[in-house]
This record gives structure tokens, C-alpha cells and sequence, in this order.
């Protein structure tokens, strides 16, 4: 049967190979590939205790169809969470998903139309642009650097727009421990980014994954919480404090967009069973989110380590002329490669030489990252680190 | 700010009211409208073993990222459990999803661009009628009568269509124990189906929540199970057969449309965590699908027992010139009131009552079903079912 005549346009293009989650690395190669939590760091026991309660005491909520926004004792944990945060949220601006991603989809069929524009800050996140490009968004790139998302850049980019009568949808970043550059956002960016974002009369889709991952110096304002009920929707995740295998995130909204994201949103609610769940974990018998606080900070510590380790090897095999980014949190960072060099080229030596990374042009539209290299340091513990930089950079010492 | 400009097509139009599930229904008012299953029968003490036993032996997988298409122990369960019903699968034309709706919506994705036609039996499932609006999908109608789909109206629509140059993308049928209607589709009209979608060079979407739980009778083949690798793409969930909350679902699919699917399936994969809980579940200690065979065998017998019930009490109770189907599986009976009598102007009334419904005309796209209801009687135990509908056969009765 010839289905082709049958696809809709988005589906209508041969596929692209797809970096594979849960894809397994060839045996004896370190993969410095994966973004993923630290499987040492599952809570297995405690989950296994909240399970038990959570199954015994809410078992009917958890086990049956719930509110398509989200099960109300898992919305008030995280209002409660977010006033942490210094984020304003309430029943009303909270929408559940299943992880991150799922939010980003939605916000992206909320507001795009083949053929808008929308303005990624470049290298960006994968998953986005794979989920910009099924909407079949004309996606322009603003450049970051060791501050973030380049303002003035970006500045130039929406005037460009402005003198084509074209307004871009939103403005998608990942403004504190950035995928994949690891940089953060600096504090007078930030509130030029949202200042910018009025100005245009467009959006910004914050993708805030990694905030709650950091290993020192002061937390800055998120842009939600610069501009609430403003120009700013922000995608959270339970990915990297808790289990990514539980496919938990949420958005917080302004108001006005919950009832059409709620349209939008046809899957019946996100996991009843992993909300509850996630609630059971998180409090203390006093209804304290102290557990969750604990864990999140005994993650910090693991992370922080692991940066340490991925840096101090790089400080000590990295040839002259190779560069990195010093990211404060989260799981990346980004490597630049000696002129002359390539990322993608290089690969299958590094490979051969027993360690792998996802090559930086994977994260831009355009032809551009030839010499960058997005290193994750979350997933490995500290000596399988150590040793895969070390064979990276013997294979870059050697390509030099 | 001014959302409005910024929306895309499909979420600029107003937001009708939602049937929101899980939405509580008034004090003393009995509740015929949920197609929810029952809450008692959720193995809640199986689960919590499942889950320690899961979590202690495979947590690192459950609470990790996965492949998107699905955790292999998942996939070969499905496999076996498939094949037990006569349907060829295998790890490559099976996707996992976020229950049935996730990948109605899925498919919707694949193959419908704003405007595309698709035909859809009247009455329908709710939910994908509203998938099939967000894709901006040109919604045709074929009726469906006792012995569901009437394959001769779908010909004449489909003849229709193609004098108009109009292809549909698919057909979707629910074509077991249907939603809303309960009637079943018969064995020679299940053959007529693939053979006029075959004839029109379109597919069918076939949703099967229900066959599972079939309460008398011979099992008929499934249209995928006429035509595997063939037009065919069905939707299946364990919403109805373990727990609606856990969000599990899968796609049964010609392999040639699995990597478009996943590549439209941005949302890293459905969790882990169920998909490995259902495994643990299902599987007895010798690898056997025993526990997941008795556990449905256990929910057949429940589910007949409040059909009973609820055909008896309408039976007993209804006035000269109401009819209803007679559903031989699954959740629901469809009601016909006399002439005269409009189902959501009696709405109101029943509520006063003290009894709740969904009125037939939600489950259409044309204005029709104004005389249909559809009763739910998986939700509630046999006294309530039997007291619900004596309520609303008196406010049937005072109206007439």
C-alpha cells in the first residue's frame, strides 16, 4: 500500500535520523552523549515507600482519569514550590504535562501556523527544534555566547522581521544552564530579553529545565517571574530533580492561555499516577516539601562533583586553543574545537578511540556548531569522566 | 497583552465548554455521564507489589529515559498479548503512547492538514472528535445503527467524496462495544469496511478500548486483524483493563508509518515508569501473562454484572417508546427518547432529579442526537446504576 499520497505535509518529508533516547552506545565507549539524570541518583527506596502510601491512600485518584490540568494536591505542591522560586502561580496558571516536552508541543500548536516565524537562541535544544520544525515554523536563530542569548543579536534579528511585516510567535530560550551550551542568561539580559519580547509584540517560551541544579553563586529571576501574566510561558520538568522516566513537567501560563491550552491538550491529563506519586515523594508526614528539598540538594552535590570532574580533565589533556563554557549548573558543556577542526569528522575516530559525543551542529538550523562539541557530564560518574575527556582530547590532540 | 494576534488557527477560535473528566458531580445527584472505569477493581494491592518489585529490580530503566517507541520487556508483552487475540505484532509496528488519545492525535498529526476531509461513525468518542477539530479536519459522517458502522451509508459517502475529488485521510471507527453507542460491528461489515477503504485508497483508524471486555459471545476479528500491514492503524489502551491513570496506550501500525509516527512523537518517549509498572503487573513469576488474563476475566464479570443491571432497570422502568442498544461488552447503552423529547432540554430537569447524563447530541458533528443519551454504566455499582436510572426514566415519563 502506498501511503504517501496520504501523510500530511509535515509527515510528508523522508525522516531524518533521530538521536535516540535510550539509544545504547557500542560496548566499551564512554558516551558523553547522554543528557540524562544520574541513574545512581534514583530515590528507588523512597519511591517505593511514596508508591506504597500514595496506592493505599489515593489509590482511586491515582488509578483513574483525572482533571486534564492536573490533580489538585499536585497543583498546590507546585504553587508552593514556585513561591519558592519567587514565581507567582496558582490553580489557574498551572497546566501538567507529560515532561517538558509535552509543553513545548502544546505552546507550539497554541501559537504557530505553517510558515510563522518563531527565534531560537543558537545551539538550542534538539527535542524544540524537532517539535518547531513539525509545525513547520520558519525558525530564525539568534547567536548566544558565555552571557546567553546575545540581546543585541536578537535585537536585530526581530527589527529584520519587523521590516518584513513579520512578527515572530515566540522567542524560545533556555535562559539558566542552557542545552546545549551550559551558559546562563546574565541578570541585565534578562530583563532586556523580556523588555525586547513587549516591544515586538511577541512571546517568550522559557524553557527552564535545569534552575533548580545549581552548584553555586545566587539564582537570578526567572523570565516568568520578571514578567507574570505577561509575555512569558514557562516550561518545567520533574526530568532532573526526580525521574525522567515519570514524564512529569508543567507550564506555568498566563491565565488568559490555560483554557485554550486545556483544548489543546487531548491526551486526557498527564499521568494521574505519576502526579500522585511525585506529591507522595515530595512531602514529609507534615506535608513539608522538605524531602524534595533534600533530594534536590543531594543532586546539586552529585552534579557539582561531576562538572568538577569534566572540567579539571579538560583543564588538564585539553589542547591549546580548545575552548569550553563553565557552566554553574545543570548537565552540558560545550566544547570549541581548534580552527581547521570538525566536530562531525572527528567522530568516528573518537568513536574508534572509545568515546562519543553529539556533534554541535546538531543544534542549529543553519550550517554552523562544525566545530563544537555539546559534552554532558550527568550521566557518568566521575572517573568514566575523566577517562572520556582524556580520550576525546588525545583524538583532538592528534587531529590538531 | 493582547493574546489574540498571536494564536494559531486552530486555538483562535473561542473555547466551547469542555466535558472536563474527573469534573465532580453535584451532592446526592447520581452520575450516568462518566465513562470512567470502576474504581473498585483497581488491583491496588498487586500494584504496590508490582511497583517494589519493579522499582527494585529494573528502577534504573522505570526512572530513566527511554526509547520512544516503547521499553522492549513492554513491547514483547504486547507482542504475546496481541497474538493471543489473533493479531501479527512485533517490536516494529507497535508504538507506545500516553494512552488511546495520545495516539488518536498522533495519527491525526500524520496524515491531516487543515482542511483534509476524514469520515468519523455518528455518534463518536468525544475526545477524538475534538483531536480531529484542533487538526482543522473536514469531518463527514456515516451513521451507525445496531450492527454499527452502516457500510452502506459510509459507501455512498465515500462515492460522494470522490466525485468531488476528495480523498479522505482515514476512517475512524471504534467498531467494538462502541463509544457512545455500545452496538458492535458485524463480522460481514467489518470485511465491507477494508474493503471500501481499500477500494477508496484511504485508511481506517480503529480505536479498540473495549473488546477486551466482551461479556458474552464470540470475539470478531479486528479490522487490523483482517488487514495487517495493510490500511488499517488501531489504537488501543489499558485505561480500561488496568488503570486509566497510568496514561498507557499503544499503536498497532503498518511498520512503513512507525518512524514518521515517532518522529511526531516529541514528547521523549510515553513513561517509562507505567510501561515497566503494566510489565511487572501482568507477568507472573514464570514470565506468564496470567495475572493481567485473570485480572480482565475478574473486570468482565464486573462490567456484566452493571450492564445487567442497568438494562434490567430500563427494563423495569422505562416508558413505551424509549429503545436502547444492547451492548454485549464495554461501558455504555445509548438511549432513544420518544419523539417529541430533546435530551439536552431534559438535561436540567434529571439534574433536579438527581441524575446526570451526557446528552447524544455531544457526540456529533451535524445537529443530531438530540434525542439520544449516553448512560455509562461502568462507574457505579448496580444499586446506584438501578436508582440512576429509575430516576431518569420518571423525568422521561413527566415529560412525554
Amino acid at each position: 500500500m502506498d501511503y504517501q499520497p496520504l501523510f500530511a505535509r509535515r509527515a510528508a518529508k523522508p525522516v531524518p535520523a533521530l538521536f535516540r533516547a535510550g539509544a545504547a552506545s557500542p560496548q566499551g565507549v564512554i558516551p558523553l552523549t547522554y543528557g540524562f539524570p544520574d541513574p545512581g541518583s534514583f530515590p528507588i527506596e523512597p519511591l517505593i515507600e511514596a508508591a506504597t502510601r500514595m496506592l493505599r491512600e489515593r489509590g482511586r485518584d491515582a488509578l483513574q482519569y483525572g482533571p486534564i490540568a492536573g490533580p489538585e494536591p499536585f497543583l498546590d505542591l507546585l504553587v508552593e514550590k514556585l513561591g519558592r522560586e519567587g514565581i507567582p502561580a496558582n490553580r489557574d496558571n498551572l497546566l501538567v504535562t507529560s515532561g517538558g516536552s509535552q509543553g513545548i508541543d502544546l505552546v507550539t500548536h497554541l501559537l504557530v501556523d505553517p510558515g510563522d516565524s518563531i527565534v531560537v537562541e543558537a545551539p538550542t535544544f534538539i527535542g524544540a527544534l524537532q517539535t518547531f520544525r513539525n509545525a513547520e515554523a520558519e525558525i530564525h536563530e539568534a547567536p548566544l555566547d558565555a552571557q546567553g542569548l546575545d540581546t543585541s543579536a536578537l535585537a536585530e534579528v526581530l527589527d529584520r522581521l519587523a521590516a518584513q511585516g513579520r512578527r515572530p510567535k515566540f522567542i524560545y530560550t533556555i535562559p539558566t544552564f542552557q542545552n546545549p551550551a551550559g551558559v546562563t542568561l546574565a541578570a541585565e539580559r534578562r530583563r532586556a530579553l523580556v523588555e525586547l519580547t513587549h516591544r515586538h509584540g511577541t512571546l517568550i517560551l522559557e524553557d527552564d529545565a535545569y534552575s533548580e541544579l545549581r552548584f553555586e553563586g545566587e539564582a537570578l529571576p526567572s523570565l516568568y517571574a520578571l514578567d507574570p501574566e505577561g509575555a512569558v510561558i514557562q516550561v518545567r520538568t520533574f526530568s532532573k530533580i526526580l525521574a525522567a522516566g515519570l514524564r512529569l513537567g508543567y507550564l506555568v501560563t498566563p491565565k488568559a492561555l490555560l483554557p485554550r491550552l486545556l483544548q489543546l491538550k487531548v491526551d486526557v491529563g498527564t499521568s494521574p499516577f505519576a502526579t500522585h506519586l511525585a506529591t507522595a515523594f515530595s512531602r514529609d508526614a507534615r506535608g513539608r516539601l522538605d524531602p524534595l528539598l533534600a533530594h534536590i540538594k543531594a543532586l546539586r552535590a552529585v552534579y557539582r562533583e561531576r562538572r568538577d570532574a569534566m572540567l579539571s580533565a579538560l583543564e588538564e589533556y585539553a589542547p591549546p586553543e580548545v575552548a569550553w563554557t563553565y557552566p554553574h549548573g545543570g548537565f552540558f558543556t560545550w566544547l570549541t574545537l581548534p580552527e581547521g577542526l570538525d566536530a562531525g569528522a572527528l567522530l568516528p575516530r573518537a568513536t574508534d578511540a572509545g568515546v562519543t559525543y553529539i556533534p554541535g551542529a546538531s543544534y542549529f538550523v543553519t550550517a554552523s556548531g562544525a566545530r563544537n562539541i555539546r559534552l554532558a557530564f550527568s550521566f557518568l560518574p566521575p572517573a568514566e569522566l575523566v577517562e572520556g575527556v582524556k580520550r576525546l582530547c588525545f583524538v583532538i590532540q592528534k587531529a590538531r
